[in-house]
């Protein structure tokens, strides 16, 4: 079984999207900042490339909230197909959390993006089952990302400090959370800290590496 | 001249102090764990021990907010000699800013505490003068470092991001500042992220390393 995993970008000071989220601005207006390690502009740093790359080759499939799916309250618009287009960065099926039912969405790329009303634990064991051996991966937003977290599902936490100051928006660690983490990775480029946290369970050794 | 630094610890969620600050709990009650990787226990790793030790001999002078100097508010009991004891871990003079003036106060280990009633630039000045060609650090606490970054009077700001969650207390970026950071330097350890960055000012080029 793969592991499940959370690798977010995130402001020095702690905010994975500014405001003004919608379609024009996924991450909010001035959030595009946050994803220029992995995107440019101006053309991504080779650690940093090699970091993007290897993300998306390892998830056998994805969880992430419905606003992240693509904003949007109550029942479905049917002709609503999100965000993310026809061809989606996401090479495995994606599981969407909302509480309104629909049928599952398929992209002209390939792309299945169904959609679960059962919460968290469904979620995730929908996207075991479609991700075998490879691991699943919550894509986000803040908010779902925060739910596992509390729910202690995750067994790691990749963050990629941005050194940007957005000021407002919505933060990753809002609240209490009892998870236990431990740095295992660091990767430095100028355009992001790399800083992958492993999720200690009950009984586990503390690892030094 | 010397550089003006501020150098901090941080929790993974962005807080510089737990809830419950007092004489006992300077950090706040569970913000000891901020100061574990500089101070044990466990022991530090000898990277940890080694930026501890670099930070304080390259430091001429050093300001601190009154809450920092040790709590209280109005005009000073001149019996209260803060919460820094007769041996401070200070190697140089420390300018404490405060609303109420109060003569010097030298600690039975020589430590000069300068009591500053014009803000931040006046404080920054004497600071300065008394540095001579060393750094002036920002000592802290969260409310005196944001007020320094706002003003756009620090060259450098080092954090140590230590992976724990705090859940609440005191953040350093709370709100907006118009610095932009570029980080030069990351130090990883099991016990904290180092992560030294260069306020750039205008006109300055950016600096890849």
């Amino acid at each position: 079984m793969g592991r499940v995993t959370c690798q977010l970008s995130l402001s020095l000071d702690g905010f994975g999207a500014a405001p003004g989220q919608g379609p024009d601005h996924p991450l909010g207006v001035g959030g595009e900042r946050l994803h220029r390690w992995a995107f440019g502009p101006p053309p991504p740093d080779p650690a940093d490339a090699a970091i993007a790359r290897d993300l998306l080759s390892r998830d056998g499939a994805y969880v992430m909230g419905r606003r992240m799916f693509g904003g949007g309250e109550g029942p479905w618009d049917r002709s609503w197909r999100g965000w993310w287009g026809e061809d989606t960065p996401f090479p495995g099926p994606v599981f969407v959390l909302t509480h309104h039912p629909r049928e599952p969405l398929v992209t002209g790329g390939g792309t299945t993006f169904t959609f679960v009303t059962g919460g968290i634990h469904e979620a995730l064991g929908a996207a075991r089952e479609a991700a075998g051996d490879r691991d699943v991966a919550v894509a986000g937003g803040m908010s779902t990302a925060r739910q596992f977290l509390r729910a202690n599902l995750l067994d790691e936490v990749f963050l990629h400090l941005v050194p940007v100051l957005l000021g407002r928006g919505e933060r990753l660690f809002e609240g209490r959370f009892d998870a236990r983490l431990e740095p295992v990775e660091v990767i430095p480029s100028p355009a992001a800290t790399h800083i992958r946290l492993r999720v200690r369970r009950d009984g586990d050794r503390p690892d030094r590496a």
